[in-house]
């Protein structure tokens, strides 16, 4: 691997940016890593664990940075790059890595001073764990990375990115923010939300049927949970800027659950069947598309890693 | 191990059968295991793979049996059961694995013979996967085994049957079967009609917006996707047959996801963040319990695995 960028500095230590540190160093991306998180603990844990150079303010780790992360909560964005403006290298480029790009884009362009190159971007990768500690190196291999670049985003700095982030492992693609926005509701955002709500019924009825929820949890409510382990300032800042399609997508899930719940109380089999018949050949499709394995997920990801 | 049952005959031939008979074979637990099912496919499938004696007819597969394995769809239960009837052995055991008891008990009791036992049991386990060629030997190992016998069921019986589990690797519990069906509702059945439902809005939109609904498939709908892949006949029936509680838990459900809803649109953050909170705490709970691990999800089980 060659070196893409002299200093890469990462606002924000949690998951993503603490597997970006730990990948770009492992594959000699960049001179050196400096880093900032908000929180004395959070830059804490990342010097024990060496993840980067920890600064004790952005403006600091940003200096002199050819490329900057910003990995903070989406609804961090604005200000943490109100925060750094002044402090950028002319000829630096500015990436990101919110789940939401519209409302990104909205809050850090303003403050984007002249010479200086963002290119917003977000990285389909994770788990339900955070913070500097929960991240590897691997976490981008073969995920998607997609970039919302403006209409006058410099090329040159769009195709740097591009390469560092084909380094990282990841596939790059292209789209434009708003339609980042809904794909991204239906395949994330909405699901995430519906997880949380129906993990939220389950702890009511904990209360009332004592702990053989939590004891007995099958297949399926497990998925659930594990999805509703995730960070909740991330999520809330999700929901809160990506409003519209979030919206529009769970009155679509409302409509379609109240068709088979009639199905269900009508005693529509033949409905019930068609629709789950039709459900499956999607997840066909996503094994296709290397989005995920046929190997039989019975809710035990240790027991199979071992 | 020591041989528990003398002849086990399991009705229906699919993933959870196939993986008894494996683990029955693996732990010497009976002389002998036979196996029908309804469809000549999946008797050829049974015979080529060697999964156990493949009878042609279901009155074959019971006779001698002092266990009955019934092991087919809930709505198919009585049916089968009326079949065998007259075929069984005096002084067998029949359990069956359905995820729904209080129907399946009254479908199955009413045809019991007399000197006959009639043991109901749902084994908590199974994959996406479905037929004879899913099961594996160690699909039980540490997953719970729940029996929902009734008042007037033989200790002996049970006794026994537990010990067979129990040799499979799954922990048993006892528990009265209108329960059962209702913590089965929150913990699997309506979080299947919810992930079936978000992957059928995604489907929909996929004609809209192309491919990417596939393509970019984050954590969240992934796992939503592989739990909506599963056995369409299966599924229809544990809804139709567990209609009142499901229906409860969805009802629940909804009411819950439009406070939520409601939460997004005024930009209740607050109120997103507490929800979220509560909602990691009972994935914890679920770790305690063992029924998952915290090894981190990154939706690729097959890149773990190897």
């Amino acid at each position: 691997m060659s070196v893409i960028y002299d200093r890469v500095a990462l606002i924000g230590l949690g998951l993503i940016a603490g597997s970006m540190a730990l990948a770009i160093r492992e594959g000699g991306l960049a001179r050196e890593v400096t880093g900032f998180a908000r929180s004395q603990a959070t830059r804490d844990v990342a010097c024990e664990i060496d993840l980067c150079t920890v600064c004790d303010t952005a403006a600091e780790a940003v200096a002199g940075a050819d490329l900057v992360v910003l990995a903070v909560p989406v609804g961090a964005m604005g200000d943490v790059m109100a925060e750094i403006a002044p402090h950028l290298a002319p000829g630096a480029t500015v990436t990101d890595v919110g789940s939401v790009k519209q409302s990104v884009i909205d809050a850090v362009a303003p403050h984007l001073p002249a010479g200086v190159h963002f290119v917003p971007g977000h990285p389909l990768a994770g788990t339900e764990h955070s913070g500097p500690r929960a991240g590897f190196a691997s976490l981008f291999r073969n995920r998607w990375w997609l970039l919302t670049p403006l209409p006058d985003s410099d090329a040159d700095a769009i195709a740097r990115l591009d390469r560092l982030i084909t380094a990282l492992g990841a596939k790059t693609d292209r789209m434009e923010a708003p339609h980042h926005d809904l794909v991204l509701a239906v395949t994330s955002h909405a699901p995430h939300l519906i997880a949380y709500t129906m993990v939220g019924v389950a702890d009511h009825l904990r209360r009332v049927s004592g702990e053989e929820v939590i004891q007995y949890s099958a297949a399926g409510f497990r998925d659930f949970t594990r999805i509703a382990a995730s960070d909740p300032t991330m999520w809330r800042d999700v929901f809160l800027h990506n409003k519209e399609a979030t919206l529009d997508i769970l009155g679509r899930f409302t409509e379609e659950l109240f068709v088979l719940q009639r199905a269900i109380r009508m005693g529509d089999g033949q409905q019930l069947h068609d629709y789950f018949t039709r459900t499956r050949a999607i997840r066909r499709g996503i094994i296709e598309a290397g989005q995920d394995t046929e190997a039989p997920d019975f809710g035990r990801p240790g027991a199979r890693a071992t």
